[in-house]
């Protein structure tokens, strides 16, 4: 693996050789195969959204510090030449396109004005970005894979969908001989959400599955209908569509897989192979 | 598929349904598979790399216009709000990363420094990010996957992988009844190259598979030591490495065969496996 460094000297960015990348897609196809198995349909979508999309979603009110945009650059007066690797305020022009912080954005506006069923579930992988004040190579990077199995429909489908999913996810770690905790987490969409945010402290939203000191590397997350009333995705009843997600940190399991194995990527590979089917 | 638009108009990004999804990733299996076969080890490198990476490869100085930059918000005096769907000149603080064009920049910077054998081959995928003065769905997209396989090592090394692919990518279209033009092109990384530029006249060093009026489903690509030199990567003798790269640009082979298949994707994906094991 070659590690690219950051503006604080820890790696932001990770290139993942053959072993590495073996290991990821083949978690990436366990993950997969559990959101088919369960119904899901896989859909694509690209790592840069319209501004006007992620704005939908609260993203440059409730963590605008995360937030990476993409700009064109000003070709006047030479300013498109770098300047010690960077480009200065006012190099760039507007920016239109947003990078996104997480994978499920892109199945909303999928469905996004449709009427779905109250069962719909959905899959896709896709490259996320955050800015971090912080770096730690492929236990925090600035961009990294996240899975995610995407439930729409009715609020029940959503619970059944997570509770399915968080059973799964513990055998499986179970399975690796990995221990995981199960942490109720806050989730800062709902920030600024008044009625949600107080519905949050009734009932948490969101749980991490953590290894260690607290290296999230899934995630189960309950939306309710924020999601459903911004895309304006109704069900047959004619209600905003409630939502919920799973979610996969891609090169945080292989993080905690090549600690757990100490380093061995080839036992991981067969570890995780057994793991996901028993038989 | 449900199309998001551009500023003309047309559409900039497309979040692929089912269907395209499964016809896009047997693709990429197929062109892995090609690259495994040869001995290609596969890697994987994030769609984002430092500032300083990127102007190595003169990205800057030969095609700025074509350039996505990544910055963070300035979060003072309520910046971070976007108007009307864009952040203007001044929101955006310095971009120290840039969003790659190509998937191949990731091979060159993995064996950055290193002494490699004179027949190394490697396959990657990546998003890649093309500003462009026009969209247009699936043919030309703002961001789009790239699937290379990259020669790194000998010249005639990187002359054989591409005699060799430049046969299968024919055999491959030619099973599946779609007509492509092979045709000379010019590379823009040695605009400003004297040396090389002038050796681009005598030899060109970039042919495109061109469908219908000019698209270019597929490239291959003569750098000469340019990568090499530019990354430090030395052969045995130490001599920089010569560098070659077949690139496959997945969702324009997806909107060929949509096309050549009348809108009929599963056909379409029952003739590529076809086509790919004529066994």
């Amino acid at each position: 693996m070659n590690r690219l460094t950051g503006s604080d000297g820890a790696p932001a960015l990770a290139i993942l050789g053959p072993g590495s990348t073996r290991l990821v897609k083949e978690l990436d196809r366990v993950f997969t195969g559990w959101g088919v198995t369960a119904g899901a349909e896989e859909i694509s979508a690209p790592p840069l959204f319209p501004v006007t999309d992620l704005e939908k979603f609260d993203v440059y009110t409730n963590f605008p510090q995360l937030a990476w945009v993409a700009g064109s650059l000003d070709l006047t007066d030479d300013q498109f030449k770098p300047v010690d690797g960077r480009f200065g305020p006012g190099a760039v022009t507007e920016a239109r396109y947003g990078l996104p912080h997480a994978t499920c954005y892109g199945a909303y506006l999928f469905h996004e004005g449709n009427q779905v069923a109250d069962d719909t579930l959905v899959t896709l992988v896709n490259r996320c970005f955050r800015n971090e004040d912080h770096y730690g190579g492929l236990r925090r990077l600035a961009s990294f894979q996240m899975r995610e199995i995407v439930a729409i429909g009715s609020f029940e489908h959503t619970q059944q969908v997570l509770a399915r999913f968080t059973e799964r996810i513990q055998a499986f770690a179970a399975a690796l001989g990995v221990d995981l905790a199960k942490v109720p987490a806050g989730d800062p969409f709902f920030r600024n959400d008044n009625g949600r945010a107080l519905l949050q402290k009734l009932s948490p939203v969101k749980y991490e599955f953590q290894y260690g000191d607290d290296l999230a590397i899934a995630s189960v997350n309950t939306h309710r209908n924020f999601f459903g009333e911004r895309c304006g995705i109704r069900l047959e009843s004619g209600e905003h569509a409630y939502t919920s997600c799973v979610a996969f940190g891609l090169e945080r399991w292989l993080a905690v897989l090549t600690e757990h194995f100490d380093g061995d990527l080839d036992a991981a590979l067969t570890a995780v192979r057994a793991a996901a089917d028993p038989s």
